[in-house]
């Protein structure tokens, strides 16, 4: 298409995507500004307006007109992204689902709930509170939940409850086209055709745009028990991680902090631990099966040099724990004012989660940038927070070396290159290098369901 | 394409793949029937001839010459399919993978196992006996792993340890082109671009041909124990379970047979179990943790009509119950001799699935059809063993107006038309049903990935 007809099709399509939204449209600086940045370090690039909507069919209506006009289309949901995926790289349209943030059905006895997009995992837990059930998958943010479906997020709980992926029965989106599709029902299983569900989540928004989810929820434990171990070493602990999970207790949550982790959130948290390499760890159950399951870790703990853990034995003590990891990058960014963050994502099989932690920590110990590593180590995933400045070469390239070696590693061990985060525009450069040939079949499919490739352009693939 | 020039191009296919197989390639009748015909009542179409592939080079160059041919193409492992996935509707080649049947790698440490396609659920549990380790995907039949990925199957132990959708980390595949891809790495969790894994789970070979898996496994709990619970009613029996699921009780297994079932299964299986409504139940854990799971079940089942419990005490017996739960379909068979079943196999949120068994024992009721029942209930699904005469049109007229109603019920109760057997031949009317414009995007995937429609046509969608 000519610079032109690209031009002139932009201007037909906000023309009429205006007439369809009214103020619900806005070519605003701030706003436009304000939806083409993440949390990450990556470039803003700003869409050439944003649209609120409001219902699954308005976003047909809206993507049957930029479908008409090849204009691009962003979905955009908190703006929580840590690579850089609400990003218009090619300009087009912001479609802000925040305001699709009803719960419409609350199945509580066959533990199920319908939501839109745009919910966040935060209301969605405030508001199953009084029905004793709960939604288990927690990024750090407060994503929304089409966003973590498109993103195939997972967090601390992942290791008991597993991931996104196993945790939506069906979606509702809208097509490169304008048609709206349901994919799955509400039973637990179906082997009826293609996994549509499982092809939308972790697309990114290059497939289509999710506008309703209907997720799995689960019974708030009877008992739980949150707990810190400080550790002798990192290895010690990551050691203690890898018995855990092989010996087969059922641990819902267990993840590591490194003692620069521990100090940026004993800053922005206002706790006081121990500067050391320490896990938080919970147990879910029964009375007795918890103190069973705490038991057993705590032996195993101790015989990788593990101290005494300190149990939280009040809610507000455990609430107070869990939201200072979930505020660990934020903390990381505190810890560096100024200096943004290039957040890796490896995950890598258990067994080799000790050889990944420690060629990191050794990489790490030839540069000048400081990075604090934490991790959902019961799941191989973990984050080292790359404290850098993305407008400084030195800085940006450093940081770049050293995400490579670990990327090459985590490949070499069986990993990926992303456990939860998403290839985005930051991981383009790794997709090749994990699925080979795989890629050629994610391409193909793309150009069937997004042929004029409108959608969320410049993510995954690149270009 | 011309019948002319489709009858040359198979016959220069068949010489090439002649040339390439040796003896490996058969054109005898009696082995191209045995793989045109599956365990259910579909009708046997035989393929022009069946290929013995022996490692995933090969099954590439098969499809490179069945490519350049427009030859269809029929993956086959055990055969134990129950709606006609293997015959060959528009003739071609089967490809039998059984001889793909070893297995790779054992990661004991990582809880994972990398296998050939050929390998059936018994041998890898076999294998697996002195590691501490099982494999827990267990369908009724000894089927082959890459056939029950195909169909993503489930079995006894999905309500606590999921399908096979939710225990293949990766696969490797053969395309319609003859590429080979690898999906997934041995990381727990990733978020690296499309999850073709998904995506070919449940294809039925209509996308490419599986040639290794990559599986989670588990250890072997501490301790089981299994049981048997007689009920005074189905009801009584389906509320136990819902009331089990909605208590968040981990069970193992939790199977429902009606007396029918129970009568087929004493005189097949050589048991002596009351002919009542029956769960067969199964706890894992510790010690402990099983023992209070049996209780707090125990009082659940008094509460609904429940007899105390009779636990297997014995390795031995325990093997026995599941393995005659197992062998259930062909105790049907067996129970109507010359009759054939078609096994229905909807499945459905938990809190409407006595509504679902209960509407379909009154329309059995007004029916002349014999049709055991059994039934993943912790799942939601169940499967009312038609047993008919597939060649006396009223009999296949009567469980065809019985299935079909079954299956609208099912949807209407927001479920699906099948749980873990597949669309095959036999559920093709339903898909639209279920999916609606859903198919429109799985049509347009199949139509990019194979364009020539080689892969299992006739499947899924019909023509």
């Amino acid at each position: 298409m000519s610079e032109v007809a690209r031009k002139e099709g932009r201007e037909a399509a906000l023309t009429a995507l205006s007439a369809l939204l009214g103020a619900r449209l806005s070519t605003a600086a701030a706003i436009r500004e304000a939806h083409g940045r993440d949390e990450s370090w990556h470039a803003v690039a700003m869409p050439d307006a944003v649209a609120f909507a409001e219902t699954t069919e308005e976003v047909a209506a809206i993507m049957r007109i930029c479908a008409a006009h090849s204009m691009p289309v962003i979905p955009f949901g908190a703006g929580t992204s840590l690579e850089g995926h609400v990003s218009a790289v090619h300009g087009g349209l912001s479609l802000d689902l925040s305001r699709m943030d009803r719960i419409i059905e609350v199945n509580a006895e066959d533990l199920d709930v319908r939501v839109e997009a745009g919910v966040t995992r935060k209301a969605l837990n405030d508001y199953l509170r009084d029905t004793g059930l709960f939604f288990p998958i927690d990024p750090g943010a407060n994503a929304t939940l089409g966003g973590m479906a498109a993103t195939r997020a997972s967090g601390t709980n992942a290791v008991r409850y597993g991931t996104m992926r196993e945790n939506v029965l069906a979606l509702t989106a809208v097509m490169a086209d304008g048609s709206i599709i349901r994919t799955g029902t509400r039973a637990r299983k179906s082997s009826a055709g293609y996994d549509l569900t499982r092809l939308l989540i972790g697309s990114e928004g290059t497939l289509g745009i999710i506008t309703e989810l209907t997720l799995r929820l689960y019974g708030i434990p009877e008992a739980v028990r949150s707990g810190v171990v400080p550790f002798a070493s990192i290895e010690g602990a990551v050691d203690a991680v890898i018995e855990t999970i092989q010996s087969g207790l059922p641990v819902a949550r267990i993840e590591i902090l490194d003692p620069l982790s521990i100090r940026a959130c004993n800053a922005y948290s206002k706790l006081t631990l121990a500067e050391v390499p320490t896990l938080f760890v919970e147990f879910h159950g029964t009375e007795a099966s918890v103190a069973e399951q705490a038991e057993r870790f705590g032996a195993i703990a101790a015989g990788h040099g593990g101290a005494e853990a300190e149990w939280a034995s009040k809610a507000e003590d455990r609430t107070r724990l869990w939201e200072a990891r979930h505020n660990a990058y934020y903390a990381a960014l505190a810890f560096q004012p100024g200096k943004k963050g290039m957040v890796t994502d490896v995950c890598v099989p258990i067994s080799r989660l000790a050889e990944a932690i420690s060629g990191t920590l050794a990489d790490l110990e030839t540069s000048f940038l400081k990075a604090p590593i934490v991790g959902h180590v019961g799941d191989g995933n973990f984050h080292m927070l790359l404290l850098m400045d993305p407008s400084d070469p030195r800085d940006l390239a450093e940081a770049t070396r050293i995400h490579d070696l670990m990327v090459a590693r985590a490949l070499a061990l069986g990993g990926t290159c992303t456990g939860e985060h998403g290839i985005g525009e930051g991981k383009i450069k790794f997709l090749e290098a994990e699925h080979g040939p795989g890629v050629g079949v994610m391409r193909a499919i793309k150009q069937a369901l997004d042929p004029q490739g409108i959608l969320n352009p410049g993510k995954i693939f690149g270009a």
